[in-house]
């Protein structure tokens, strides 16, 4: 017996080190789940991420287009907001964002807090003010004592608002796919047909923008390197941040995490099927036609990347009160 | 410890004894868990409910005007429906419908099933149809799988899928509420204050219509019974059902159960107070001016009927394919 738990142990030690050295050599990283998240401040964050009271209709929240259902999106073309008003832009997946360099698809957020506090008082999705919302949140007595809880003393404004978001934002990844396990040693979490797939995807070049944790996120990329997109979207990416011309039509790269349900592609949503989505980054990017059964290999390959996905109680939001300010859905 | 055993089951008979007499004589009953649920169609009930593809834009569900996270209404005086649209009435609570006579202010669908399919198809809400929605279903592996393992036999129509969303509605019940506490002969789960003002709640014949499990939602009566109720709403209640002039302005007495939470009050939800409800019920359906005082105690009393919320983990929705309709947000 003690020799068994000795080769035993032996045994785990080695498939350590293989999974660590078959994912060290590879250019995507499996997604670990974060550390010192402050649980009572995701908590609160939960529950402001899904309180549509953070709009001027009081039916708008944060998961109506970042839908935890689906992936973290609308799944839409581009996004419906206040007044039923149409979006410029495809509504990234929240799911794993944390992990990106920047927000919005031109990274004009540094980070998840502030990125929180654009679609709130942004007039064509939310429409709200911060002041408004703050207004609103400390009319609500579980709200002021579940601020004083969080922050050590009373007080709710749009700094403290966005900072409870992001924190829930934080914990938003998604661990565990095929894809990680068989990264972390599991050679039978994929198909060998799976493994085809990645294979063409790393040596056509795909990584070279695709890569990491978060399978993208990590850096900023002209659409169309090598053909023009074609789009009628008002969209011109890093320009709008940096006002420099060579950065017309450069975004942030997409994470393909969870790709299969992130549906419809391309910063401006107009292309449907993730196979559509392959075959035209081959053309845009790598200047390459791949035939069908390269896309099909690839694609299949990108489903592996979808992870267990964020599972939560729906949260309970505590109840306005005479002083609440009203909604204004149709003012 | 055979004798204490004794004495013990004792006293809990007596208990028992005294909380169903206790309860047997109030015009109010507890809520009770539903029997008989089958939890595999409830289950698949319940992501249809949170599914915004029974929709034509693909952005609004069952959940979004019957938000489970508010009390299962959407806290806005009327809906908001595709292309946001302003709705004709106030959406009402999901939670404990099961337990109403009929469904909608005029009780124009007979059942919870009934009542489902009328939003998806309605123009001014999800402005579906009944085939597209099984369409798109149909176009879903996972859904596929899932309805013929619930209902036994392949096969996805308007029929399955509003009886899986009533099989999960029918769960929307509020139990354990400090008042059926009390009812169940707990007396200090209520104060002397939230007492008094259920014993006015009595005497002044508020219980006439607001009776039952449910504390209403079991009988049709006139709104504006002693002085007229002016509302600029077009909706003129059960006339539009039965054709009969007498009927003009009688609507479905609502449930008072979690009446905290499902604000704004009456069908035009045009009274934003739970105080000013009460005031405004007293002169129009009693003809009494209820002091400052006897409101506060009465609506203290309505308080005590917040129940437990529902709580259940977000659902999870099986992605789209390349066979699925498109949603139409803008069409």
């Amino acid at each position: 017996m003690k020799f068994k738990a000795f080769i035993g142990k032996l045994f785990s030690i080695t498939l350590v080190t293989v999974s660590l050295s078959s994912f060290a050599s590879e250019p995507i990283q499996p997604i670990e789940r974060p550390a010192d998240i402050d649980q009572s401040k995701a908590a609160l964050g939960m529950k402001l991420f899904f309180d549509p009271r953070l709009s001027k209709s009081g039916f708008l929240s944060c998961n109506s287009c970042h839908n935890l259902s689906m992936g973290g999106s609308d799944n839409l073309k581009t996004s419906i907001g206040h007044n039923w008003q149409q979006g410029p832009i495809n509504s990234p997946t929240v799911l794993n964002a944390g992990l990106s360099l920047a927000q919005f698809w031109d990274g004009r957020a540094a980070t998840l807090k502030e990125q929180a506090g654009g679609p709130i008082a942004n007039p064509v999705e939310m429409a709200s003010s911060h002041k408004l919302v703050a207004d609103v949140l400390k009319t609500i007595p579980q709200y002021r004592a579940e601020f004083q809880q969080v922050f050590g003393s009373p007080g709710i404004d749009i700094d403290r608002i966005t900072d409870a978001i992001a924190e829930f934002e934080k914990t938003l990844v998604t661990p565990n796919s095929r894809f990680d396990r068989w990264l972390l040693g599991d050679t039978k979490a994929i198909t060998a047909r799976e493994l085809a797939g990645y294979e063409l995807f790393k040596s056509s070049g795909c990584t070279a923008c695709h890569s990491g944790p978060a399978v993208g996120a990590n850096s900023y990329h002209k659409l169309g390197l090598v053909r023009p997109y074609k789009t009628e979207n008002a969209a011109r990416g890093r320009i709008a941040v940096t006002g420099n011309k060579a950065d017309e039509f450069v975004f942030k790269v997409p994470t393909l995490r969870n790709i299969e349900l992130t549906y419809p592609y391309f910063h401006d949503g107009e292309v449907a099927t993730l196979r559509e989505a392959v075959a035209l980054m081959g053309q845009l990017q790598l200047g390459r036609d791949f035939t069908a059964d390269e896309v099909d290999k690839i694609t299949a390959f990108l489903k592996t990347l979808t992870g267990d996905q964020p599972t939560f109680p729906l949260p309970l939001l505590p109840p306005s009160t005479e002083q609440t300010p009203q909604p204004e859905p149709f003012g």
